[in-house]
């Protein structure tokens, strides 16, 4: 397979019309023009998105993407690889993080295996296992090129089945240990950013291992020499299952023209390779916190695009998607129910004097 | 009256012991410890208010308090005068951008005439009028030292009743054409900086207003020559009653042991007053969003306190509180309801790592 199989999952560019629209509404609401910021940015993106001025993301979900990472076996990641597999069972008890806040904020969680080191036999996890584990970077390519692109497909069509099945905005999330030491290697390979400046402790490295990460890295990327042109490659040789099929949810999200949610670094990462095989697919991404791992920031600004909450948080499986839906149900509601200046008794004079 | 009536309004510290119990339940839940960044500190702060692991802030509210600024006749308002009274109504109809948000996040407003410039007859508007306007700082005192404690212990009794009706956290928000040259005068008095760094364009202003806006902060303090180390001084000759009565509903909120959220830049200067009041009442507080009004991040900074969201808003009203609700909702259930690691199968192994 090739990477020009993705080419079918055409993006459209945002509607313009219906953005002017959506301003010009802002605009003669009753408050001070822009003065809402933020939300006003975000009504007018899920505007162009849609095509409609008024848009509901109540119907929303997050899809956590799951495997494992062969580079675990380096002491890369405190914690043990068996972890990948129980949290993933976790998430159906509504037990972990994400889990949590997702049931707070009217969030479904759509669960997906796409490589765990484990045989999970559990009737709600999506089985799309490509296969147990990646290769360890360290010594081996991740996968092969297929393999990578039948991850990124694996997300692009759990986007479109979730919108099909009518989620209006999609989060994307994860669950692999191991995989801030993945998502830094195809960070650096994106980038071409040094190992040491976006490398982090991930859940929480002594500084050995720390130190010991970032040589893994470095050495993945001299070992491989992932093409900088190919995010394909560069996912083959130095990604993961996950970070693939996240990149397929962005791509398969605004195929289907409905806005996706970044969570945090790996979800940033894979956000990143999507824009490198689609750069369209940018304008159909909202980001939510800003990740406390030190790429996060970098993956960001390589993406030119910045996140509304800064939470310090760095927890993953997308625990910042359901946070983020909030805050758009209050975009959403600002441009659907605040008055018009006529409607709320305030004279023109009032935005003659802006 | 002087400032030591509003020492009886006595604040305790934080409750140290149920702050550790609170960090010790985060800890032993199944995420790498503190990697839910400012959800736990909330968590544990909240703890520390209550004395409870477990704090339920569901029924909730945001006190409006709503005044005219005499200082409006310099031309330093982007909106005409009456659109404070017009907004009050306003905010009972639903209609403006804090009403909506609140219905969003199941938010209740209680809305205070403090000083509005016009006879209000609504039998939801509580009337706490002190007088029609302050006076025109540029010329003459905003107020009395009298009223200016008398606005004060406006917020300090609103808060107090709320509390008795049950709501377990405040925010205060404000409506008052002119607030922003009076809050950047408070600003300035409070903490010698110098207008031209702290005073923005408040709803819109263009170039020859904004300039003179300055001129009117500087002339004021040269003028009048507030005490530095005495808030109500400084309340009374360059403030204004919505600001002194915004201090008083945190110094009521902390003496009932609930926590505060600050809004945009009137509400935390109103915080800065507060805190130099009573310095206990700082750790009663949250801030919510990072105000794009230039003078925000200077008052947030003499506080001490950093907000969560990052949304460019410059609306005020209160606008960002519901917002900041519901991002302590997440805080709250992350407590309460993630799994420990023994509930979670994941074992101790994890930790050991760390």
């Amino acid at each position: 397979m090739s990477l020009s199989i993705l080419e079918k999952y055409s993006i459209k560019p945002l509607n313009q019309q219906a953005m002017d629209k959506a301003q010009a509404r802002l605009d003669n609401l009753v408050k001070p023009p822009g003065s809402l910021g933020e939300l006003e940015t975000i009504a007018i993106k899920l505007a162009g998105i849609s095509g409609e001025t008024y848009y509901d993301t109540k119907k929303r979900c997050v899809i956590i993407m799951a495997s494992d990472n062969g580079v675990v076996a380096e002491g890369v990641a405190a914690a043990p690889q068996i972890v990948t597999y129980t949290q993933t069972l976790n998430f159906l008890k509504g037990i972990t993080g994400v889990a949590v806040l997702a049931k707070e904020f009217d969030t479904d969680l759509i669960v997906v295996d796409v490589g765990i080191n484990g045989d999970l036999e559990h009737p709600l996890v999506v089985d799309k296992k490509i296969k147990k584990s990646t290769g360890n970077i360290a010594h081996e390519p991740a996968m092969t090129y297929d393999e990578a692109v039948k991850a990124v497909l694996v997300g692009v069509e759990q986007a479109i089945q979730a919108v099909g099945e009518g989620y209006k905005i999609l989060g994307a999330g994860e669950m692999g240990i191991g995989n801030t030491t993945s998502s830094s290697a195809v960070l650096c390979a994106l980038t071409g950013l040094a190992p040491q400046l976006v490398t982090g402790r991930g859940a929480g490295l002594k500084e050995e291992a720390y130190r010991h990460k970032i040589e893994v890295v470095r050495g993945a990327i001299a070992r491989h020499n992932p093409n900088q042109d190919d995010p394909i490659d560069v996912l083959a040789k130095v990604g993961g299952f996950d970070i693939a099929a996240m990149a397929g949810i962005y791509i398969g999200g605004a195929h289907m023209g409905v806005p996706v949610v970044i969570d945090g670094y790996i979800s940033m990462v894979a956000a990143l390779c999507a824009s490198r095989i689609n750069p369209l697919v940018k304008e159909y991404m909202l980001a939510s916190h800003a990740s406390a791992e030190p790429g996060f920031a970098y993956a960001a600004s390589a993406l030119g695009i910045q996140p509304c909450l800064n939470l310090n948080m760095r927890l993953g499986e997308g625990s910042g998607c359901p946070l983020m839906f909030a805050i758009i149900d209050g975009a959403c509601v600002a441009i659907r129910e605040i008055a018009t200046f006529e409607e709320a008794d305030v004279g023109e004079e009032y935005l003659e004097n802006l």
